[in-house]
């Protein structure tokens, strides 16, 4: 079959007609392999996916209902660029009452997916060359976001217990950043957090620099075992932007995101955001609202919880047990991925290659390096959204596939 | 009281820790003017709302019920970043039965509002100084999509009969710029329609040229009177992207537009559209096309029409019958908003402090146009939301405000 896999930032040549910033975003990898593991043959590891039987179905439908019936008109007209003020205060609540964190209404934007928020936030900040500090391996989303604004991005690797603060420490004293983007909890796509410590020494290592945090915590509430540490926000509040999302927490189809900054950066991020699209649904926003406010999306999230549990718990046990010993895994507390490296220098992409014949798809670690060098033996498995028995299945072929690959390399050794 | 009018583009003292993009976007004006016109005892001809009384609210909350009966799931989880291909299907219908146009389906990407077809526009094409054709007036919200930016905007007088075009010619001779941006059917904010003989030679001026026409057509189905001339579409394909919306014909609260353009363009605005927001929210999109499905939506549009056509006809009385005869005016023969211009150099400004305390507002011209010089004697005044007695009322008011100034402009040249 046609070699699917193409090194990220391969673009199609640019002409004058388009513009430089185009150039420099790296081309969807993962949109690519997606329509690959479209086919309903293949078990896909490689799309980021909630698991779509958990969601709310008959409630938004009353909560849809109910916003016609209640709101009627005034959820179908233009709206104000901040959001829902009811929605915003309940994300200000959800903020105390859960993470113990002060945010204010004011301070918090609804954006279209916190994908939005990314976009918004490199809009009004970055400069052609201006550095962001990235996990290596990083999330793609905010890769491609920031890359439309031709940053530099400094990535520092991810260690297992967060970032590796010596690195930082050390490109902090080289460089001027202006954000470092982190996912501190269950990250996309290593499924690592940050210690208490790690988080400690981050702090200390920004302190009187002008670097702010962006703390995009999509996966914070899906935590199977084990506790969360304190956020960014709680040590410097004046320097860290949070992102959230409903999208893996209620429904993703819905785009429905939201960011937290200081006021002076909000003022921009308003401007930048109606310029951007005025604003985000205001009815959806409503519908949002009502089901948040008539349901208990709280044990709706203890359900895909422990649902996305005995997912994590399905597909180490089969790692252990299909996989040669030598394969290196991450065994995340929460979210919705895991993260390989296999021995050597044996290669994703090859077995990607393998593994598609066999029917099985995941992603190779390439597109979440910014530096793009080949990255040769990495790659990101997600476990939400496929059940027990389809996981173990998938697994073992995925086996098969890393036995064939070895097998390969091994005669060519020879 | 305060005065709440600022010169468009001063912005808040913008420090390095932000773009420079962000500095160059005027503040919004229309924003500010908004925020004094809530109170419910002004009569407001400021915004640019469509007249919520004909939502058709019972509608769609039938096709919402049945989205989620008969898409369940699907309607809630991540999508393609390209829209719902049966709505793409509708609006390549609607252009072929409606304006006769072919536009397939793969050519149309559906956006969070035809602002946010903007804001990807600006986003693939545009370099720092890169020269954009703009109507003056112009729609401001292509002035703040495109400023972020940072082209250069080369404005072009409109005349009664659509844009200047020697002034076009020689804007043409002289540059070379990549973008055309025109609202040729019942512009915003003046009303204007182009004729077949300024579209002609219009399309003759860009032959050889490089620069694309970016068509907007918000209003183009909203005609009370009169017939359109052909599309630039029609002309020149390959060179021409379409804007659309059904802010204007259904709602506006879902944030639901697309944009048309030729392939090599599709190709950079779905990575952009992927960068911005991964789609647009795929349950909305699924909901306005059962609606659209289900029901006679060109029924509803001649409802509109109706509406807006007697509004526009109370507003066109009542100016004759309380403005000043030397006060000039447009007739539009459709969409939402027609333009004054004072005699002398009345300033709209002024008027706009003395007609807020009599309780009416407007917007001034100056934020239409680009080049930041003060345009006194201009202002939009919208008839799409207020019934035909409120209308006469407030341009009574109005009336008398512009009697105020000019005795005080009298008495001070005194």
């Amino acid at each position: 079959m046609e070699e699917l896999i193409k090194k990220p930032g391969t673009v199609t040549k640019s002409d004058q007609m388009f513009s430089d910033r185009i150039a420099d975003v790296p081309r969807s990898f993962i949109r690519e392999i997606l329509k690959v593991a479209i086919s309903p043959d293949v078990i896909s590891f490689a799309g980021g996916l909630p698991n779509r039987n958990l969601f709310p179905v008959e409630e938004l439908k009353v909560s849809a209902g109910k916003v016609f019936d209640t709101m009627g008109k005034d959820a179908l007209q233009y709206s104000n660029s901040e959001g829902y003020l009811p929605l915003r205060k309940y994300i200000s609540n959800y903020y105390s009452v859960k993470h113990g964190l002060p945010v204010h209404s004011d301070n918090i934007l609804i954006t279209s997916g916190s994908q939005q928020g990314l976009d918004l936030l490199g809009k009004i900040m970055l400069n052609h060359s201006d550095e962001v500090i990235i996990e290596e391996p990083g999330y793609l989303g905010a890769i491609q976001a920031f890359s439309l604004y031709r940053p530099t991005f400094r990535p520092i690797p991810l260690l297992n217990d967060g970032i590796d603060t010596v690195a930082l420490e050390k490109t902090l004293s080289g460089g001027d950043p202006k954000l470092m983007y982190v996912v501190p909890e269950f990250q996309n796509p290593s499924g690592i957090s940050y210690s208490s410590d790690v988080r400690l020494k981050v702090i200390k290592s920004l302190q009187g620099k002008r670097c702010f945090i962006v703390e995009d915590n999509p996966y914070i509430d899906l935590r199977f075992e084990g506790t969360g540490s304190k956020s960014f926000y709680s040590y410097l509040p004046e320097k860290t932007i949070l992102l959230g999302t409903f999208s893996k927490t209620t429904v993703p189809g819905f785009r429905m995101g939201w960011i937290v900054a200081p006021d002076d950066l909000m003022e921009k991020l308003l401007i930048a955001k109606q310029a951007a699209d005025l604003h985000t649904s205001i009815f959806t926003q409503m519908l949002l609202f009502s089901y948040l406010s008539d349901y208990d999306n709280d044990s709706h999230i203890r359900k895909i919880i422990n649902v996305y549990g005995r997912q994590r718990d399905a597909m180490v046990k089969a790692i252990e047990r299909y996989f040669p010993s030598d394969v290196k895994f991450t065994c995340p507390q929460g979210g919705m991925f895991l993260w390989v490296t296999l021995p050597g220098t044996l290669s994703s992409m090859e077995l990607f290659n393998i593994a598609i014949e066999k029917n099985v798809a995941f992603v190779p670690g390439n597109p979440f390096y910014t530096d793009r060098r080949d990255h040769y033996s990495t790659l990101r498995l997600n476990f939400s959204c496929s059940d027990e028995t389809v996981i173990d299945e998938g697994i073992k072929r995925l086996g098969g596939s890393i036995d064939e690959l070895m097998g390969k390399s091994m005669s060519e050794a020879n």
